[in-house]
């Protein structure tokens, strides 16, 4: 199992933009169709952003967004966003 | 707009089984890679339940659950799921 580190994945978040539809802390803008990611399911997180990068799930700005991300990038990536609380 | 009402997609999660994965109250089991659904944006919800719906996503099972869902439904599923508080 990969050491998933939720520092290096907060640094992804940013270094990356998801924050910018996401939110800082995982809580997407009111009334947007972005979901809320703090807090949810490692290992679906892990599931949808693989799907993302490999196109087996189509949407066109989370297909560029997951493009370049590794194993260990989508590792840090989804323990970085379960591990936040999901009340806003 | 559709009147969403979030009392009827409740009695439709109950109904169509929904609570199996996500849980009564759409946290669903730890360890599961079944998303948390709890406070989840309405329109994101709506979004992946047409997609799942008309089979522009895939998964098997979701694609089953959804398939016969009118817009009511989803639009009923959306409104309860959002409105449920996140903190597990």
């Amino acid at each position: 199992v990969l050491c998933a580190d939720a520092d290096a994945g907060r640094k992804i978040s940013q270094s990356k933009g998801c924050i910018g539809c996401h939110g800082v802390n995982g809580i997407s803008a009111p009334g947007t169709s972005y979901p809320n990611l703090a807090g949810q399911k490692a290992p679906y997180l892990e599931k949808a952003l693989k799907a993302y990068r490999d196109k087996t799930r189509q949407a066109p700005l989370m297909n560029g967004m997951a493009a370049g991300l590794s194993e260990g990038d989508i590792a840090d990536l989804a323990a970085f966003y379960s591990s936040l609380k999901p009340c806003p």
